[in-house]
């Protein structure tokens, strides 16, 4: 089969690749309805993180199972499935403590820009859907097994309440996808951070009362012009760089919480200013597969439309120009069609 | 009148220092019933912070009220009262929020270790028994002024809930708290990490199942062998070093709470490795005033009991001695009696 492989920094090829068989019983091979690129494909694209041996890419995925190991009886071939990155049994403790993405036998998926793939774990971590949606819905379900799930958790981590304020740092797709989820957790007000005209129209259309285009200090000011002097009461950091963190926690109000998401990268926290701010921080890699039932429903009924965040839709075969187009900030998000 | 003024790491005297008075409407003065020496004041006087200029010490306090300011309705002449080590209006909006340690008009206590007080924010801050309570129960009621409502901010940060399991790390006076609030919240399991037998012993009579004398990484492996190989639900971070917070980190399971109210001293955070852990962190000075009614129906009902954690009691005189034997640790805490 065909599939991406990034060579070096700015390299990503579309080449023939080995095909993905069945090796473990807890394993399924899905044929790729549509896939994507991450902004987190783009640290390794951008020389950020070291790219090492030429390795597939790709942790994104909805399709069709193609075949079943033995010990796999959640889902069936020819039905129409969602995942998530981090693959999970969906049995172990920290799987029942509803942290899948940290399931002891997790593995985080890597070969998705590809017009098939292995999922391990497949039993605890593929969801099929009852009847094959229509295709209009599969954007929105191929963001559900990534970014939305990603933004969900964003706002969970960040406690979001009926009613509170909610600050949204990053205007990716995950941070668009956490306004979503403000919204959908009931906040009343909902700030998203952007400069870029294109998002924040989009930050709009998904709930965000107010915008402020001011970053570092100058953002965190405006912040607390907005929200009585103090800072709101969640904030959902959805970029991971050290900016990024302290933009968040000094956006945060005395008592309040920030959930991260974005993998950090150079980010330490200082002990006593987090102590003396009384912000409670929670980040990690979402646990997907604990919202999935629930996220795959608000798709389906159109309760929720994260699939917009997808501005750019190629055949697979031009994923080159699909990192390209998100490395230039001329896309949010590829969408990708084998 | 008299009081303690620190001079330099290991110099705390004895001297005549100027009468407390109302210089705002919301103060009030108080004659002190009972006051003591804190872990951290330690923190100067072993040199591990400046001391500056000589300055008078102490922020735990239980007295009766000698004078209030024309603003102060709460609380009367004659009144026994407790407080905060952290005075607030009980009235801005981050008091509003739980958080009054965070007040707008916060002032920190900082010259208990006298006779006489003065009382900022009065009106917010101190909390008036109905009777002159019996003087058995002074040194609880102290302790609820600091270290009790210390400990249980711990456990509410950390988030124990009924059935949970709790690991304190550190085990002076707030960690023994830790260990009644744990107990109260309805931990199941109360691990203690200490490696000293009368405060072990203690820790048992508070309500810790077991007890780890090991430290650091080794310390660690213990508490995962305790806990099914994955962690605690609960931390609670009672020392303030780099090694107590790592040491706290890591002993939680993943998805687990960690509440750190020891005042970090150089304490930097691993933005990536509290990622991956999931735990969420959150600290700061307790909000003794938000628990003060609750704890001192405890307390004053002999429910609690954590005056036990004061092992010597000493003249006000021998401040300089209670500050030496809790250097040495020779004592836990020690109680002064004016």
């Amino acid at each position: 089969m065909r599939g991406a492989v990034i060579h070096a920094p700015g390299d990503v090829r579309f080449e023939t690749v080995d095909d993905p068989k069945i090796i473990y019983p807890t394993d399924a091979v899905i044929r790729m309805a549509v896939t994507c690129v991450c902004g987190s494909d783009l640290w390794p694209y951008r020389g950020a993180e070291p790219v090492g041996d030429p390795h597939p890419m790709g942790h994104e995925y909805v399709g069709f199972v193609e075949e079943v190991g033995s010990a796999v009886t959640a889902v069936r071939p020819g039905q129409f499935v969602v995942g998530s990155f981090a693959t999970s049994d969906n049995t172990c403790a920290n799987c029942a403590n509803g942290f899948q993405s940290n399931c002891l036998h997790r593995e985080f998926m890597s070969t998705c820009q590809a017009e098939y793939v292995r999922i391990p774990n497949a039993q605890g971590t593929l969801v099929a859907t009852k009847d094959v949606p229509d295709e209009s819905l599969w954007p929105g379900l191929l963001a559900v097994s990534d970014v939305m799930g990603t933004g969900w958790w964003a706002a969970d981590a960040a406690e979001v309440k009926p009613g509170s304020t909610a600050v949204v740092v990053g205007d990716g797709a995950v941070g668009l996808c956490a306004v979503i989820a403000a919204k959908e957790l009931g906040a009343e007000r909902i700030i998203a951070m952007s400069r870029h005209a294109s998002r924040q129209e989009l930050a709009r259309a998904f709930g965000a009362t107010d915008i402020v285009a001011e970053r570092g200090e100058e953002g965190v000011e405006r912040i607390k012009e907005l929200t009585g002097g103090i800072g709101a009461d969640s904030v959902l950091e959805c970029v991971g760089t050290g900016e990024s963190m302290l933009q968040a926690l000094h956006s945060a109000r005395p008592g309040g919480n920030v959930g991260f998401v974005g993998v950090p990268h150079d980010v330490a926290v200082d002990g006593q200013e987090l102590f003396f701010s009384h912000v409670g921080l929670r980040g990690g890699p979402a646990p997907v597969r604990h919202y999935l039932p629930d996220l795959i429903e608000r798709v389906l009924t159109r309760r929720i439309d994260p699939g917009q965040v997808f501005d750019l839709t190629l055949s697979l075969d031009q994923v080159a120009e699909g990192y390209k187009a998100m490395d230039e900030r001329r896309a949010i998000k590829t969408l990708l069609q084998p």
